[in-house]
């Protein structure tokens, strides 16, 4: 799979320096594509961003994809193309590894209870458990280890990675993606404290989730008290997120990793939420609003306003808050300096300095 | 399972409107419930919190359980009860779907180690593995893909949901619940630094859960280096809580999810820790305190104190802290004005506006 | 394997004191060890830090452990040593557990792949499922459901507790510990919005993990996009930690539980990141840098510096800055106090208090 730079030159539509040592340059040969600090020697890389300019000089690529109007010298064998970054793409397509071919079919050591309905060319991978009464929709993967509870829906070519798992009765659209160790369904946390006790709420609602969410490794969905937890078409959601009973997440939403959200709060189309943000329970965050990370959201957020802080404000508010905090240390000297002063001026005035004696 | 408005209003202790069209609503098929916001056609809503009012308005429900005294007109048909919270409960449990029936025993595919004894009533699910030595309480359930270690210990009526692990000597108590991915005996994180490499503590103790704590899914909770982590009677954990070695936390206390608490630390009675708090390891937070969400706190808190902030401090403190630091841009200007004047007072003076001149 | 105190005396080369009841005092028996808050009858107990000495007092522990300078009346029976804790390790020694014996082999009920390379003393647990051409070194476990995805390689001695997952063509070292639950190789999380929807980015990079790096329970490291994620050799992760695409970790770092460090940022060698803390991606943070608790690093980190604050900042500056914050409201006062004073100077001088009049 390895190929000479000029092959690959002419992979991106590029253009290998005419040179001295030409011949070398076009003839050398690239194994693999890597960042500019990770490449090593049969490596190629690409230069896509300016503030890695120290790097590339120093980095041990053997070639490296950038601009046409580059000028530095460096060690590696430069390629000019028009943009670096999606040439870069095109490299990677060609030294991906082949997907894993899966066959479709039930593993013989698969459980698969009664009345379940499986589409055609869904793959049931070893040790997978599917109670009694789900659907599974045609194309869908399932992988070793996962659990499907009963009467659980899954709409066509969805994934689930290994050791997943999927509890009663939710309801996931076609092309979810669900990565391992995630857990759907599990009870909202939800106590009535009773006589000195913490008495269960029963959480006899579902999670639905919408086509084409994806939901990274280790998160935790909990199931409605009743009706649904909700996840809008499109979102896409990143390891160890916590989202609570009867939450709504709209349409194209991106939680970045350990973001939790409170019990019935919602959150609008197209919102960020940035690594860590915590939100309480029983707000809105409006469509296209954007919380920095760790945001600490404590009331409702706007449509496109950008959030930061604990608890959380506008971006610029904060920004202002911050600068202000940065030079405090300077305004207490000031305010020190501004006492003398007007320690002197009342003295030579005759005053005692203290205004509450008027 | 659907019923008419007037059998629903029956079902509830209610009264439905007398008003035109009379027929037309008690005859109306109730199929659901659910939220204002989420309620649709053939769904029951109710109305229990006053800022819901505008959404009330606008949902889709086909009826709603309103207060006695309600007289907003809304789309939905309103049935009369004395406390529409309340009332909503009943409906909950009528239309609740059935909780799955558990056929005690142990599914062919389980393995049970040497010496287990199990409980009678006991059920455990396709692909558990017991080790050997365990012992499981009357009427446990242990889902699929749970996983014993050896001499654990287990009290009647626990439920432990598919794809937990429980590792080897941990000791759980009655009706203790155990959610999907949560791992309880994990090593303690304890190193020592020997010649630039950190050398592992050998983390010996166990975790020792008291009756009827419940623990979400994606939790964490370590053993002891020696004795034992312990959680007290009555504790509720939410989703990917993080519990480290010889933490001890008392009876009836709520962790949030993604709180995370440091080794050693102690958790009193009935003590709430609100959603991504944080606290360091060897200290205390007394009985009935409360940590606001994602505090951090980084030293004892006494019995029945609210605290709030990264280090953490008293609420009130917090507040008064947080409100001067949203009016310190005010403050900046209010210097600068004083500046002025004293500096024109000075110069009316004859003065040099410099005090350390003095 | 319960021992008299005088044997234990022995064992820990420390000394009984001469004392009224002498007899009784040797004679006891010893059956385990705890913490002074823990320990109760039979139980040893070390006393290795002066601010437990209230607790000592109280503690419910038949022996302890104490320095040979100890003078306080306690009720346990003392023992004087050099050192307390290091005595104490010898205790928690004899009184361990023996560990788990683990008999190699494969169980029947794992499911081996083809061309899966099995090094000698390897043991593979109930329901593992191990897929084509992963290569598993001498003397590894592989536990209970554990899943191994095609082309993984392990190295020699590995212990991958139950239930953990380890996704394709990852690579781990020598000695790497991986705790239940945790996954390894899950996608990263890129996309790019295309006409309003998120279009997955290919993740087709691995995990490397280097010799001797354990890993908490829970946790979650993503494959690189291209090329590697890279966890350096001796590191060590707590629980529910997230490691993002194309990160590397240098050698013997130590991330705290919960910790998050976005795509492409860099920790160096012997760096600590305390409990949640979040790092944004692109970033570096330098060798033996240090960052406090829920700090969250937006910028990089120079070597050898502890920064603390979202966002982060240097330690030293952190607490300036903190303890002004908490000196705010007393600063707000002194402005309000010069505010009336120089109004009231100004009044005397015959001015309008209003510097912009100037």
């Amino acid at each position: 799979m390895d190929i000479s730079v000029q092959e690959l030159a002419v992979l991106v539509g590029g253009r290998v320096a005419e040179s001295p040592g030409d011949r070398r340059f076009k003839s050398a040969r690239i194994a693999g594509a890597a960042s500019i600090s990770d490449a090593g020697d049969g490596d190629v890389t690409f230069f896509g961003n300016q503030k890695y300019l120290t790097a590339l000089k120093t980095s041990r690529a053997t070639c490296a994809l950038v601009p046409d109007d580059f000028q530095e010298e460096i060690a590696a064998i430069p390629i000019y193309v028009a943009n670096p970054t999606v040439a870069f793409s095109r490299v990677l397509a060609h030294f991906a590894p082949p997907p894993a071919v899966v066959v479709p079919g039930v593993h013989p050591s698969a459980i698969i209870g009664e009345c379940v309905q499986l589409g055609p060319d869904v793959s049931i991978q070893p040790y997978a458990v599917i109670e009694a009464g789900a659907v599974i929709g045609e194309g869908s993967f399932i992988g070793a280890g996962v659990y499907i509870g009963r009467q659980v829906k899954l709409g066509a070519n969805c994934k689930i990675y290994p050791n997943a798992t999927i509890l009663e009765r939710c309801i996931l659209g076609n092309r979810v993606v669900v990565h391992s160790g995630t857990v759907i369904g599990g009870d909202g946390f939800g106590f009535e404290l009773v006589k000195g006790r913490h008495v269960k709420i029963p959480q006899t609602g579902i999670v639905q989730i919408e086509d084409d969410v994806e939901i990274g490794a280790n998160a935790a969905i909990d199931r409605a008290r009743f009706g649904r937890t909700r996840i809008g078409e499109g979102t896409k959601i990143d390891n160890l997120v916590q989202i609570a009973h009867n939450v709504t997440i709209g349409k194209h939403v991106i939680l970045v990793a350990q973001v939790g959200i409170s019990g019935s709060s919602r959150v609008g189309d197209y919102a960020t939420l940035a690594g860590q943000v915590g939100v309480v329970g029983h707000i809105e965050i409006g469509e296209y609003a954007v919380v920095g990370a760790q945001g600490g959201v404590s009331k409702s957020v706007p449509p496109r306003q950008f959030v930061w802080g604990t608890p959380a404000c506008p971006m610029k508010e904060f920004k202002v808050r911050n600068a202000h905090a940065v030079r405090l240390p300077g305004l207490v000297g000031r305010v020190k300096q501004l006492e003398k002063l007007v320690e002197k001026l009342s003295r030579q005035l005759g005053e005692s300095p203290d205004a509450d004696a008027e």
